[in-house]
């Protein structure tokens, strides 16, 4: 085990990933740090395209930062899978794997002889993941998934930024994230049951699924009330709270103000304009309520109303940016970064998984495979044809 | 069992939910629509206060509609935990679960003498998650977490919007969301795991660390280049993406536009102000691009570019709304929707679970528990002292 943590509680689960990109890599990574051996099946000539996606244009050895993070803890093995005597090598793989994910556009497993119900005649136990972009029925159905694409398709993006703003992207890859996040729960829980049951399993997750789950508040509310959820005209941070929920500039900077009764509010900030308010008007009058605390609290500073907020227990914090907080004490408490040494002279820092277990971090610094790295010891580990690969 | 679908793979699983408001109740619904028996344990008083916690103002049954939609599919048993003689019960109701989740502040458990060391006592194969603000070490360790604040504090803030923007929060609440995703895969891998080693295992996951997690790609990168990333100046998307990516205007609604060479670009748009760029500059020249694209973009219809970009394969798409969404073919053919019979005269609709497991939905409509409503049948099952609670 190449894992610096002895005790994780996937070791000895196998996972074959055959994925590019981020949300099933991001769902390798995650079953990779809490233990299990990830191999990810890769084509000899580029593999997993994510190695050559440039994020903010960073490199390592080749390959792209993106790729080296989330693909840390993994080996890689190389197969044509359109030759018929490799796909040979596959299948002694898969009889060994726990675990498949692929996130491949509907139709192609089946066409390389690697679908659901192919797999499983190697091994009958298997635990069977697929990805898709938009669940694979209806007129989307084979459409392939992209974050931001996704992202424009669920509605999302009229969720943040103020009433008048163009619909504003969430600015990270949400979809990937979370779909990757559900398909680690549904292979987790098909373990949890396959124990009792024997049989193979298949799992399906989409993008546009997760991304509609993900908004479950607001289609709820949505389908009760019939009108569709308004962003606040000014500082609006979640469409559906009421005043004062949102960011606040003051004279030197920004603060958060959440979930805080009006009154409260009212006696910090002591002007006649919130006079004719109340907590009952929160949302229907919530854009007013906010506009004229935007003209309030941008006179005095950050830490003048913060203190205040504090002192009387309400939901306040000033903003930090990624410098501050790791700049914080607390983040150095908490041991957030780890160093993945690529060779002798080369090593680049990243993050560590989130979960903590017995009070043990989810260490794992294992650099991410060159591709095909692994083919020989894998193919005498598993006893594969060592001609092909 | 209440639930629908009958071969869900966590049947038979015990988890106590000793939660409140979204991270630990999300995990909690979880758990529940995969087929574990959740039972919320609850303040005889007012219970969780997600049940008074205005969305939207939507109310079902005296509860918030938030609260209904996430404690879909559990139980109800209310315990003054602070009572010794009422603790003897809840001791009882550990013996026979399998999983514990609290999030209550760090201490708390402690003083109630159900912390994880107490608690294994009770059941030597507990799982025992943890779900706390901060990380419950340095200054903010004992900090109570909300997600606004979690996120102002992540740093996450400077993602959305544009560079010029405020502090643009994501509008939703992705720390809650993420943390509980991440507690749900913890669990379910300390179930795994536990199968093989027959002991108490305790899990940690904080709502910081969840959003440092998610927030991968900056951090690495920032490690890297030493530098924080930049919000684009227009059209903002993912700070750390070269351009096109992002949302443009066009003549009669908005496009988006995702990883797309710029010579494709070129080739569609044809004009003379991108002669000058070519795709080495997508991360130096951003926002000089960027603010072309938007004034050329504008000058035609969404439906006009769409053609032109998907005729080409390109990753492009035109923008929906919830409404739009809904009223798609696709969302029908999913069954995203789900009915929650309250009474014979109330019902409301929500999502569903986003996992499909060999194929079938896992359905979960078995509405929210009022407070305190399955006390009499969970005494008598497990054989608990029928004065108490």
């Amino acid at each position: 085990m190449k894992n610096k943590t002895n005790n994780k509680p996937l070791k000895g689960i196998l996972v074959l990933e055959f994925c590019q990109y981020l949300a099933g890599p991001s769902a390798g990574l995650r079953l990779a740090d809490l233990g299990a051996r990830v191999i990810k099946i890769e084509n000899p000539g580029k593999g997993d395209l994510c190695r050559i996606l440039p994020i903010k244009d960073q490199w390592v050895k080749n390959n792209s930062l993106l790729f080296h993070t989330i693909n840390r803890n993994k080996e890689s093995y190389t197969a044509n899978l359109k030759s018929v005597e490799e796909l040979d090598n596959i299948r002694k793989l898969i009889e060994e794997a726990d675990v498949i994910i692929h996130n491949f556009r509907p139709g192609v497993m089946k066409k390389l002889g690697l679908d659901f119900d192919q797999a499983k005649e190697c091994n009958p136990e298997l635990v069977y993941a697929e990805i898709s972009g938009y669940g694979k029925v209806g007129p989307w159905g084979k459409k392939p998934g992209q974050d931001l694409l996704v992202q424009a398709m669920s509605g999302l993006m009229y969720a943040s930024g103020d009433r008048d703003d163009a619909p504003t992207p969430f600015g990270l890859a949400i979809g990937d994230i979370l779909c990757g996040a559900q398909v680690v729960q549904a292979i987790l829980a098909a373990l949890v049951y396959k124990n009792r049951k024997k049989k193979a399993i298949k799992i399906e997750v989409s993008l546009l699924e997760s991304l509609i789950d993900f908004q479950f508040e607001i289609f709820t509310t949505y389908f009760a009330s019939g009108k569709l959820p308004k962003r606040s005209l000014v500082n609006n941070a979640h469409a559906l709270l009421g005043a004062p929920y949102g960011i606040y500039k003051t004279k030197d900077g920004y603060i958060a103000l959440a979930m805080i009764p009006l009154q409260d509010l009212k006696e910090i900030i002591q002007s006649d304009l919130l006079n004719e308010y109340d907590q009952s008007m929160v949302f229907s009058k919530r854009d007013e309520i906010k506009s004229i605390l935007v003209d309030l609290i941008k006179e005095n500073s950050s830490k003048f109303w913060i203190e205040k907020l504090l002192a009387k227990g309400l939901w306040a914090t000033s903003l930090k940016n990624w410098k501050e907080l790791k700049n914080s004490q607390s983040y150095e408490f908490l041991k957030l970064e780890q160093e993945i040494q690529i060779s002798i002279n080369q090593s680049f820092k990243t993050n560590r998984c989130p979960i903590r277990i017995n009070g043990e971090i989810m260490w794992g610094s294992v650099p991410a495979p060159d591709l095909g790295a692994d083919n020989e010891v894998i193919k005498k580990e598993f006893n594969l044809n060592p001609e092909h690969s």
